[in-house]
């Protein structure tokens, strides 16, 4: 052994901003104002509710589930849970009743740190998780007192609990590989399924989160997640924050723009993350209030979860001077995969900004250490040269090999993981994602993909949001159907959809129909939520044009 | 396993250029011009390179020597040695031949790549390393043929060793914590020590470098290193040039500033690595020829080895636009330990510039993952006030546990690596190197920074270059003597420089002498050489002034 194997443990990461930075703030949006604490008290406060769930005899390994909004107390969770052995189960406030009891149950979830406006959504359950031995309680008013959500079980005021506590930690050592973090994805098919992240998976991930060409993560950013800490670890920024010492602001509940864009100005956020429909709200309400917000510390802001137009980001440029970054990844991916920046090549400086949009508008390259391949339905490898799609294969440090406790073999082949994802990787090896599988539309023996129809449709000045889906149909297999709404105070008819779509598609790739709607269903992480989409059409007996034609 | 096990191999990283930017540049500076090739070439001959030193026998773990300037087959030899699995020894080219006769027989090389203008050197081993089999010898002209320099040993020239050989490479899976790098310390007492770099710990520094908040290495930049790929593995940089894909330009044996100056003008240098003598050679270079040099694109450089003057970090700033970013770090460290950015903090934004530059005179803050202590001689922490002086401690995973097959138990304390500098830690946890332990001066009890004095010294205009050393003193043990060499062009005189110093330092801390010279010593890595200055002055017999007085 000639160089030190000091384990690769959350705590040697998450620590280091309160010794850097113990002053730099940590601030949080709740419903009567501003919170404001620093990275010290935030590592004091960590320690005591480590200890607490010390002496409620929470070990190693053992899993801790929040159930909260982006606020200064989940971000204790983030630092606590994982220093102190144990596993941080964030669970996803959006699902239902149903998911949320067989979530809890799956994972043995032992406590349960819960904001109080949430508790309603727990009592359902009251009688069903039994493995839940106490809920600790998150109230921004008065110390929490009663009854609890659920009959039976010992329910604390987060501040009693961890109240009188010893504000330091002597951090236990562990085996690199122990778990850390445990998140479900939201599941279209089946049961949820659970990823258990490592500390090695993630503090290598948190490490590649601040390398220049990935987030590009620093002690002068002041950060604003509007991912929640609830999804994928909230991309893993909360981790890196603490451990670079940054000002971080934490949103609570709100996503509404508005209410963004007054904490970007106030606060002087450079940097924020999000998903399309989010930066789709920002630019609607900058629009209709250009003078409003002083955004001139605001130089990035990330896009996951689905690709977003090219026309939105070109907009963010253009008229904000803000880079939109956008990343590809998944909660299998702890989350991060590829990462598209503005200037991906040194070259690029010289590149007319169009083509630099024609690249970035791609979902990335991959981050240092990761493996991508694109393969036949026999896993042969496909060329990569941006034209042969297949389905999207990937590995390294912080990609799952497993899903927790629930054998799924076929999303893993030798050792890489099958992301689902439908794919092209071109000469540059920049990926670029079809679709989902399950989102692919297959006519007539040939793929149309829905994400470049949305976002097609999307780039009309008239339309606010745009869906893709497809439609059964006897002869063709499915035809694809697009459901459009309509910017406020636009007009537009199908005709315009349509002939828009010539310009760039061929007559077959042509959706059959264009549905106009006051709003389009979003899932619980701000995709477009196909799956409710497809059901309201079947429910509503929905039929394609020349189907009802034969049907008359 | 619920997370992927990939292990931490360079291979991952250093291939990666080459897949994302094939086509970008490795420029070399040659005696007779510009060489370059792209990153995809550069692998092929990588590749090349290892399957022609496979057909030799060379294996896991064997040591294959590299005798090279920077240049681009030095790169292919970062890149095939250790993705191969055997070890990549970079000889100290500047080494006298007993030490290089120690080093390659410690190591056991087995075959020394060379570039031709310094087989020379090599000639007067002959006979005496019998562990080499094999010389290859790099020639930019015609081909190498006739004697090597090595009685008996075969010599082969380096493009017919490499030709004919597959340009494809699929490297071996090996245990992460496998040796990949060999250095040797230049060493001040003794036999030089050699550092064995594992995979992992050299993978972990190559993603830390490339953190924002390190160097923040880019595939946008374009990066000359001139620290020498021989010294401390040219600080990890042409690792991480070839993990990002940007352009890098290797300057050859040139280390004169006229010729650096040309290469960052011509190939648009952004980003330029060196010790405060090439950054006080190339400020005089500038000074002398104000409009020769279009610096647009370089903003930043990183200085190490020793503190550079806070002058010349702020001339830098002030008339360049370039940041200057000291680091901290030794072989033993792999080497990055401590950084300091010029806005180290968020709230640094608004802070006055000389307060910021207050900070960065300082030599960091730790890299993430690793910790520092400092240490009373019975190895009791000290306060980190900024005040107590201790010795420094540092742990992490890319720190030396050992010596390559050489114990040195005091140099290692409980699986902390005892440096040997004596510093301060600040309230900020900046590090504050006071000395080397063996540059400090004990006069009287107390401690004298030659560090601070010289820093001090070199602030006068009229001062090119100063160095600061101990001379025995009867009575109080060791006093300060000051060796300055005069800026072109100035005059000065001792007072001068004793008042000048009266202004900061108490009575007792000033220079018992100053001693104008034509130039000052420095070490192969460019650091002042306080041990010829020291054996100098014995050698013509120096006697402080208060014992000449005595004497006489």
């Amino acid at each position: 052994m000639t160089m030190q194997r000091t384990p690769l443990l959350m705590h040697r990461l998450t620590d280091r901003g309160a010794r850097v930075a113990p002053d730099e703030t940590v601030v949080t949006l709740k419903a009567d104002g501003i919170h404001r604490q620093t990275l010290a008290v935030t590592r004091k406060r960590a320690c005591q509710l480590a200890n607490a769930l010390g002496s409620h005899g929470i070990g190693h390994g053992d899993r801790v589930a929040s159930f909260q909004w982006n606020n200064h107390r989940h971000l204790e969770m983030y630092q606590a849970v994982p220093s102190m052995g144990a596993v941080l189960h964030t669970l996803n406030l959006r699902l239902g009743p149903a998911d949320l009891e067989y979530i809890i149950n799956h994972a043995g979830d032992r406590v349960i740190v819960a904001d109080q406006d949430l508790l309603p959504l727990l009592a359902p359950l009251s009688g069903k998780i039994g493995c839940v031995e106490k809920i600790v309680v998150c109230s921004d008013g008065d110390a929490f007192s009663g009854d609890g959500p659920l009959a039976g079980v010992e329910t604390v005021d987060y501040e009693e609990f961890i109240a009188g506590q010893l504000d330091d930690c002597s951090w236990p050592e562990l085996d690199e590989n122990s778990p850390m973090g445990l998140c479900y994805t939201s599941g279209t098919t089946g049961n949820p399924k659970g990823v258990m992240y490592t500390h090695r998976s993630t503090y290598l991930h948190t490490m590649a989160v601040c390398m220049t060409d990935a987030l590009g993560l620093s002690a002068t950013d002041c950060v604003l997640g509007v991912v929640p800490m609830f999804h994928a670890m909230g991309w893993g920024v909360p981790f890196a924050n603490l451990m670079t010492g940054c000002r971080q602001v934490l949103n609570g509940s709100a996503m509404d723009p508005v209410a963004l864009l007054d904490l970007y100005a106030s606060e002087g956020v450079t940097v924020s993350t999000g998903v399309p429909t989010i930066w789709q709200g920002v630019m609607a309400a900058v629009q209709a209030e250009p003078d409003r917000w002083d955004l001139e510390r605001l130089n990035r802001v990330t896009c996951g979860g689905s690709a977003p137009p090219a026309s939105l980001m070109r907009w963010f440029w253009d008229e904000l001077g803000v880079e939109m970054i956008q990343g590809w990844g998944m909660t299998e991916t702890n989350p991060l995969g590829t990462i598209s920046r503005r200037v991906a090549k040194y070259a690029d400086h010289d590149l007319p900004l169009d083509e630099q949009f024609a690249n970035i508008a791609k979902a990335g390259q991959l981050i240092p250490g990761l493996e991508l391949e694109i393969v036949d339905e026999e896993f042969n490898p496909l060329p990569h040269d941006g034209e042969a799609v297949g389905e999207l294969l990937i590995r390294g440090p912080w990609i799952a090999s497993e899903y927790y406790n629930d054998p799924q073999p076929t999303k893993f082949h030798e050792g890489w993981l099958v992301t689902g994802d439908v794919a092209k990787i071109d000469e540059g090896e920049y990926l670029i994602i079809a679709d989902r599988s399950k989102d692919m539309i297959k006519s007539g023996g040939e793929w149309i993909s829905s994400v470049d129809l949305e976002n097609h449709i999307v780039s009309l000045p008239a339309v606010a949001q745009a869906a893709v889906v497809a439609q059964p149909h006897p002869k063709w297999d499915e035809r694809p159907v697009a459901i459009v709404v309509v910017a406020e105070g636009s007009g537009l008819d199908a005709d315009e959809v349509l002939k828009h779509c010539e310009s760039r598609f061929a007559k077959w790739q042509l959706p059959d129909d264009v549905l106009f709607r006051d709003s389009i269903p979003l899932t619980s992480t701000g995709k477009i939520d196909k799956k409710v989409i497809r059901a309201a059409l079947e429910e509503e007996g929905y039929q394609l044009p020349s189907l009802q034609a034969e049907a008359s």
